[in-house]
Order: structure tokens, then sequence, then C-alpha cells
């Protein structure tokens, strides 16, 4: 998609489309990018409250639950979210009857430091009739501990709502290191991704598109989409597949193989929690 | 290199001879293959055992010992190691004035099970003037565990002894995962990373090459290698390079950033340990 800036009407009308779309043509659970209501670059703080919203009444909330209930589709969609005084950038989840859950983005990219609050709700894990679903946002991606934290709580999928921009060193004939840290986030974990980012330029920033689905083996299932055109990726996600596959051979399991008895004492803790 | 089982002078004569046509082209630092002195197949742990070595006064470590004196280089690399009664995968650490240290392969990959102990050194980071060197072996690179250990001791350089094999699902027409690895790892962390693989086909086992040396944001300096060709890889490390561009803006910084206070807690434990 590309939000613009401001336009949240304009900007959830479309999502509805392309949720419309999505599900006519068979989709269960749609992705929507990070900010997908608000846009991304605001000017300033005044600006970023003005467009947010609570989760639990906000408008788009409404919006977005009456198209799940008429579609019967999950959505996951990135939302500026106001708690009281504070702003989050957050993705609401979204099922065919109401609001499952929220998940706060965790590591904050750059400006988004001066309007938002840092994710304060860990890395939930929500157990849906269509699998073990998590959540993330853009820059978390960065960090391999999220994924290993969704993943030895036992998520199957992890859908990322994502604003990724050019990142420096990018060398222009290949592919986004975006794409990198997805499919080897999947391979080492087992987890199937689906990441939905947006296109466009906004204020002078602009956005990398490059959406793509990854299966739980590491390799992309769709996409990456373009760089500058707005489209609905989709996959067929196996969940049994997924979870088999981490089994390796009769020794190796990808989580199971994990040596917290080494990560552990040396940092004086570590990720002990047994995969699911 | 293509080592082959159980040749071991063989093995060893033709690793000097690499090392010093790399020192001669300006090489500081050697990475060898893992078991780069046995081979890797064992038809059974009584052969493996009967090629092992003690590190401390082992012949391969005194031949690579002469080497790294006679040339002037570091040399880290894999070697069946025996201690007591006890197999490790390990990789050894040698300098122009002696051995520095080892590392024990912490995540022993499929039938390595049956003839190895799993590594007991933890990841340990050796600091000499090439810069802070950390070392891992094939499979460890699996989990992003173990570059965020190194990372977070403050290492600037991971040496990868491996012996990459073919893993299902890779599409033939893409790289191996292991460079989506490696460039994962190098790319969340701001770590150097310098794989060196194997080539060749032991006992009915293929080994897939493509060797890769990668910088601290992600792309790859040199490489990938070939899939069947014996080469010797070579790229300048720039430490400052590598170590500043672990700040991304005046907000974020890929080590800094990292939500211990979500970690730990979530998980019982964490990774908290500071970036050096």
């Amino acid at each position: 998609m590309e939000p613009h800036v401001g336009k949240k009407r304009e900007n959830v009308t479309r999502s509805i489309r392309y949720i419309e779309e999505a599900a006519r043509n068979g989709a269960s659970l749609v992705v929507l990018p990070e900010l997908a209501n608000t846009g991304y670059v605001f000017a300033d703080r005044e600006e970023a409250l003005a467009l947010s919203e609570e989760l639990s009444d906000g408008e788009t909330t409404q919006i977005w639950g009456d198209a799940a209930r008429r579609f019967g589709v999950y959505i996951v969609a990135g939302i500026a979210e106001r708690a009281g005084k504070r702003l989050f950038n957050s993705a609401v989840f979204i099922g065919p009857t109401g609001v499952i859950g929220a998940y706060r983005k965790l590591h904050l990219w750059n400006d988004e430091n001066r309007f938002f609050e840092p994710g304060n709700l860990g890395v939930p894990v929500f157990d849906t009739p269509l699998g073990r679903i998590s959540i993330a946002i853009c820059y978390d991606g960065w960090f391999p501990e999220v994924y290993r934290l969704a993943a030895t709580q036992g998520a199957d999928i992890v859908c990322v709502p994502t604003n990724w921009v050019p990142m420096p060193g990018q060398p222009a004939d290949r592919g986004a290191m975006a794409t990198t840290l997805t499919m080897a986030a999947a391979h080492s974990n087992g987890l199937m991704i689906a990441c939905a980012n947006r296109i466009g330029t906004e204020r002078g920033q602009s956005f990398i598109g490059q959406s793509l689905i990854v299966g739980g083996d590491g390799w992309p299932l769709a996409g990456p989409a373009s760089r500058d055109r707005e489209e609905i990726l989709y996959a067929a996600l196996d969940l049994e597949r997924a979870r088999a596959g981490r089994t390796l051979n009769a020794f190796n399991h990808v989580l199971r193989d994990r040596r917290s008895d080494v990560y552990d004492p040396m940092l004086g803790t570590g990720w002990t929690s047994s995969p699911a």
C-alpha cells in the first residue's frame, strides 16, 4: 500500500478495498503495513497525536473490525495508538468476531523516538484457529531475539507490518537487507513470516516496497513484491509442514538444539523457554 | 579447500601451501574449513579418535604454528580435538607467537553427535592486535545467539570454519541459505564474518563451497566463492568502519537498541551484557 500521511479516511478506505479483494481471492489472514491508517512521516508529535486513536473504540479499529466480520478474515494492521497521554507505534489484531489483541513496537526507529513510547507488551503470541500468530513491526526484525521469543513461545506465523526505508550500503543490484533478515529468521526458527511494506515517498522519505511471505524453511513463498506498485501477495501457509520442518534429521531440531546452558551463564541470563 | 577424510598429512600439507600463498598476497588472518586436517565423514568414532589430536602438542597444531610464525599470520582452522577420552569438533586459533586459544563447536550437526561432545568453552572472544576475534563452526551459525554473544562481548570479526552441506528445500537457482544467515548475522550485529567452507564429496556427502567474507553492514566483501573449486578469498576488514557502522542514526545503534528489559523477564532470563 501507499498510505498518505494525514489522509486517514482515504487510507483506511483504500485498505478496506484491498482487504475485500484479498478475501474474495481466498485470504484468511491479511497483513497491512505499519501505520497503515495514518501514514508515517509525522511533522511533529502533535500531528501524530491528532491522528492517533485509542485501540478499543477508535474509528479505524471499528472500520477494520467491520471488514473482518463482513469478509470473515483476520487482519493485522499498523496503527498509531493513543493510550492516555502516550503514543505507541502499534499493530492491532482483529478477527471475524472482534479485536484479538495488539502489539506495540519494541524497537523504535529514528524519529519515531520523538513521537512514540517504546512498546511495553512484550512479544505476544495469539492462539487462533489459523495457528499461533505473533507480530513484529519493521525495525523489530533487526533483532533476532524477537523472532526467537515468538518461536520459543510456539508461534507458527509472525505478521510484520513494516515501513522499510533504504539502508546505507545497499547495493543497487541486490534485494533489500530486510529480505535477508526475514529469510534468516524464518529458517533459524522454522517460522512463517509475512511482511507487508508500504511504497511511495512521504515528506522526502522514500520506502522500498518488496513485501514478502517466507516459509518455515526460509525461502520466499511469495514476493519480494515490486518497489513501487501497490499489490497483494498471496501464499498458502502449511502449519504442519513448518512445524515438522523444524526437525532437520534424527539429531537436530532448530529450536531444541539451542544451547541455553551456554547462552545463559555467559551473560548472566538467557532465552530458556522450551519450544511448545 | 577439499580435505580428504583420513589423509591428514596430505590435507595439512595442502593447507600450508594455501596459507603461504595467502600470506604472500598480504593476508594477516587466514581461516581454514571445519575439520580441515582430518576430513569430515568419519566411518565411526574409532576413526575420528585415531585422527584426533591433543591441541596443545598435536602434530597439526605444531605444523600450523610453524606456518603462523614463519609467515607472520594468524590462523583459525578446524581440527578434530582429543581431550582425554573426549572428542571435540574444534577450531584452533594460532598467531605468529603460538597458540592463542581454541573454540569447541557448540551445536553439533547430525552424525557429529555420534563422535563428538558438545562444546564446553562458550563463545570466547580473543583480543588480538588484529581486533577482537571470535569463532563459530558451521551449524553454530544457525543460532543467532552465537553471533549476538560474540557481538555483545565486543567481537569485531567472527571466523567460521565450516563444512556446509546442501539443505532441504534449497532452490537450485539461489545462493545457499548459509549465505543469508551469515549476512543477516553480520548486519544485525555490525560484525565482520569470514566463512571458509570445504568442497567435494566424501563417502556420499557433498559439500557446497560458497565461502564468503561479509562486512559489518551485512554485504559480502568477497565471495560467495564457487561451489566446486579450491580458491582463496581476500578482503580488507576495516574495524573502525564496522564499529562506527553500528550507529545507524542519532537514535539507533544495533546493539544498544536491544530490549533486554523485555527479552529477559519474558523467558526468565536474557542476553544482558552491554556492548564493549
